[in-house]
């Protein structure tokens, strides 16, 4: 059983002492200490979390879906149904997570955390409705905050499965349409900026359509007051089952010191929440991608995580994550594969 | 038979129709338009070369080695034997670049343009020595004109039979103790940056060395003064016949159309020659990444190229070109493999 305070309680601070020996190691390796850049700094995290050599042999996309009663203010460039029509196109395997998680032999576990077309018993699709979307967050809370805890325990406990059938690096996607207006309420609200600061075009809409956006965020935190410090208040009040369900897979990560990667602002609003939750979580987490969202950066920064790649994607369904898995995979390849300068027999600094 | 003027004369402007087509098809796949940034940019690019829907399945990495005689100067931080010992490493599969290319699925061509240690007949090894290192270039040119010519239309000839037996990405990489000092010269010279711009740690040298080393490339300048315009001039000046081979696979890749992906800044100086010789040349090539060696962002910009990656990565060989070839894949499997709006019955904008 998955409960959230056993969670919270298991997620504490690295040892230093394994990040020196990570280092050691890396140093050995044949090629100028360093000069890999940011890989032996990646390779070095995932050896510290395994405590020992890593490994990315087995990843698993979480892609969770959802509708939200915001778009109701008409904040999105694509009707609601898009989200059940994209839920559909996951399952047939023609989307853009399909492609690049096959690409780099992750699995996707897609979920229902409460899409409002009911959906049904589908092969390949995993049930969690919380509700048939949220409510509208720019009127009252998006949903109440035992909604918040079950979303959370039950993308946890989707989490805790792969893990237990050997899953070694999970990662973060989703689709809703709607989600990045409740992505920027809840950045807003941690981090302190301004609605206009983390508000962005989301599918592309027009200017009229961010402006009337932007005020919907800054009514929805004016309508329903979240305390920064209390990560619970904020999703309850301006979050998402799906972005919900994510804290839960990160957090559920982090508890068991296994990689989990953050795809774009939707998955950085899930772990702002995580990190309020747990302020260890960030340890665990690697940012795969800046997106095009402004308020990505603001919620990287606020996390401490710098992104690996900067290709101005804004897609969501955790195709950043997927690229991103094998640049992972490379750095856990060089830790474990590369010859040392003594087994090659070559020279160190003159 | 290869020969540089046919090669010259086959790289042409690419069709601007075909760019459009291939933007139309992105379009109607099931994302919002661009939603995927720049990875949109670079399956459209791969697209228009192939003139069709792209393939990234038989990538080829080349890593080309050689000496420099300008080692003598004290410019690098390794001794000159450790350009031989990385070769024996790649011949035994230890390196960076084999870790890193096994991963990617590409075949590692490894051949020898002039290593000072005589190698003799190794397996997996190709011999191409156009001499046992090049001439110090602070005294005089680094090799001759038909030199420059025999190493272009040796590396030509490797592409050639790797494009003939089916490779449809090739990449380039290259080892060379001094190498970075050659390449500085090179960007100097095509580029017009002042020498201290240019001239970065490479493995890793301190201030005293890095002083000497911008002053060996301001000498190598002004004691061949090399026309800038006239690539073959730029090359026999102050080139390596490991960078004068990856010329030869550049040009080759360009006059088939051929996608070719440059690595670091070793690379990216003979990606400039190429350019000064064949004005057409970079519509084919990928900058992977850009490099910590400060010059290698001139080069880039003067080749109009945006790199894809930003790792901190220094270490050549090919390492950050073989890391590109996943995303030059997740390219071309997106705009292969993606349901289109249409066929999965997804809704457009409302």
């Amino acid at each position: 059983m998955t409960t959230l305070p056993r969670l919270l309680e298991a997620i504490g601070p690295l040892d230093d002492a394994l990040a020196a020996e990570a280092r050691r190691h890396l140093d050995n390796l044949t090629k100028p200490p360093g000069s890999l850049g940011r890989l032996e700094e990646l390779a070095a995290r995932l050896a510290v979390l395994r405590g020992g050599p890593p490994s990315v042999a087995r990843p698993v996309v979480f892609t969770f879906a959802a509708d939200h009663g915001v778009t109701a203010e008409g904040v999105s460039a694509y009707p609601q149904v898009v989200t059940v029509q994209m839920v559909e196109n996951f399952l047939r395997g023609g989307a853009a997570i399909n492609v690049l998680a096959r690409q780099a032999g992750a699995r996707v576990v897609v979920a229902d955390f409460g899409v409002a077309s009911p959906l049904g018993e589908r092969e390949g699709l995993i049930a969690c409705p919380i509700g048939p979307g949220t409510a509208n967050m720019a009127r009252g809370p998006a949903m109440s905050r035992a909604q918040a805890i079950g979303a959370i325990e039950a993308g946890a406990a989707l989490a805790e499965d792969a893990m237990d059938a050997g899953a070694d690096l999970l990662a973060t996607g989703e689709m809703g349409i709607g989600n990045t207006t409740a992505a920027s309420a809840i950045t807003a609200a941690i981090t302190g900026a301004p609605p206009e600061a983390v508000t962005g075009r989301g599918t592309g809409v027009d200017d009229a359509t961010w402006r009337r956006k932007v005020e919907v965020v800054r009514r929805a935190l004016a309508v329903n007051v979240p305390d920064p410090r209390d990560g619970l208040a904020v999703l309850a009040a301006v979050g998402g089952f799906e972005i919900a369900g994510l804290t839960g897979v990160v957090l559920a990560a982090a508890a068991r010191r296994i990689p989990v990667v953050l795809d774009g602002f939707i998955s950085g609003a899930a772990a702002l929440v995580a990190a309020a939750l747990a302020p260890h979580a960030p340890a665990a987490m690697f940012a795969a991608h800046r997106s095009a969202e402004p308020g990505h950066a603001l919620a990287l920064a606020h996390l401490g995580l710098a992104p690996y790649l900067e290709l101005g994607m804004r897609l969501g369904e955790g195709t950043g994550a997927a690229l991103f898995v094998h640049l992972a995979r490379a750095a856990a390849l060089v830790y474990r594969e590369m010859a040392t300068f003594k087994s090659a027999g070559v020279s160190g600094p003159a």
